[in-house]
């Protein structure tokens, strides 16, 4: 099975997960697309009621093709589930996302939801989190200041650029650095020390979000959960 | 003497703090109007040679208007001194800014200045923080959500308005929430407790980044320095 059918084989599994008068936050990336485009499938064959909380222009586009009727964050009383990709999990359920630019929004929603649920293919799955970069959301005035100090931390910092070679814009408007650490010892600390800094709007630490995760696997679907 | 006419004492004996050659940071507000102003007199009757670094729109429109040369800060290598107003300072030195909106870019300012001086008249001088509302600067997205949090958490949260009783937009596109807490006893907790929210892109609170004040008063402006 090659990583499109793994993702396919998540997508589908956690729309299961979704149950009639949810309100579903719809993270972002190639994995919950195949959700989104399930949900919109149970959505227009079963009736189901839902209303999803979107992360980015991108899902929002794609979940109104599919049917599923959008509000904003700021619109619901509550979000009862956020089904969302990672780009990489620690075996103690701390995540790395971001890849997809998306992580602010991402963040928000997942931090206004009563649940969350990752779904990735097996390749996500790491004893420790860093060999995927870490994006750092950060406002543009000042950001090759901020660059400068990453240097100097020793994180190994790079501009996230358009295919055009340009720095990459947020959904808000601002740039993402992405730092290539290798390996993250103390998760906790980095993600403290990143965010005090002033100019960091968000880091793609996730941690302590999740405690189920859904793994595509060539002998199927695989629901993990934290004890 | 009037509360204008001691801004505009302190605005002038700040721009004698400047000499030929450095790069400045200029702050926001109308204290600084008056600063900026004297710089350029300076600049013009002593062919005085400076590069301002500004923290707002506002600030950059009359300093080229003054005939002072601007950069960003990512363009310079570092900046030697920065001159901002205040719209509350503790007997400890520690502040609160972010009345004009342009917390953020000013404290991006600061913490990249090798020093930094305020310039205030008396009223500001208070034995404690917390009499002015704190400011906040939120993403839109989710920040009914955070003010909800606010409401809960006891701190009396406001959006900052505009005349037309929108919500005010920062510079960077963000919403301003202010915080009337009357009395803050750990502002450093506090500090933390609100950029570890997800959501909050700066706030207001500025500690640890002067040791200099300049404060108008009627006997004339009195230079304090912390020990």
């Amino acid at each position: 099975m090659d990583q499109n059918q793994l993702k396919q084989q998540v997508g589908q599994k956690a729309a299961e997960l979704v149950k009639n008068k949810m309100i579903v936050g719809l993270g972002t990336g190639t994995t919950v697309h195949y959700l989104v485009e399930a949900l919109g499938k149970r959505v227009a064959q079963e009736n189901l009621d839902i209303t999803g909380v979107v992360t980015s222009n991108a899902t929002a586009a794609l979940a109104k093709k599919c049917g599923i009727q959008l509000k904003s964050v700021d619109e619901v009383a509550q979000i009862d589930l956020t089904i969302d990709g990672a780009d990489e999990i620690s075996d103690d359920f701390q995540g790395i996302k971001g890849g997809g630019a998306a992580l602010l929004f991402e963040k928000i929603v997942a931090t206004n939801s009563k649940k969350n649920v990752w779904i990735v293919d097996q390749s996500k799955m790491k004893k420790q989190l860093g060999a995927f970069p870490l994006p750092v959301e950060v406002i543009p005035y000042g950001s090759q200041k901020i660059f400068a100090r990453f240097q100097q931390a020793g994180y190994h910092p790079t501009f996230r650029l358009t295919s055009a070679k340009q720095k990459k814009k947020t959904d808000s408007g601002n740039f993402i650095i992405d730092l290539h650490l290798h390996q993250i010892d103390q998760p906790q600390t980095l993600a403290t020390q990143l965010i005090q800094q002033v100019g960091v709007v968000e880091h793609g630490l996730f941690l302590n979000i999740v405690n189920t995760i859904i793994v595509g696997t060539p002998d199927g679907p695989e629901i993990i959960s934290a004890r």
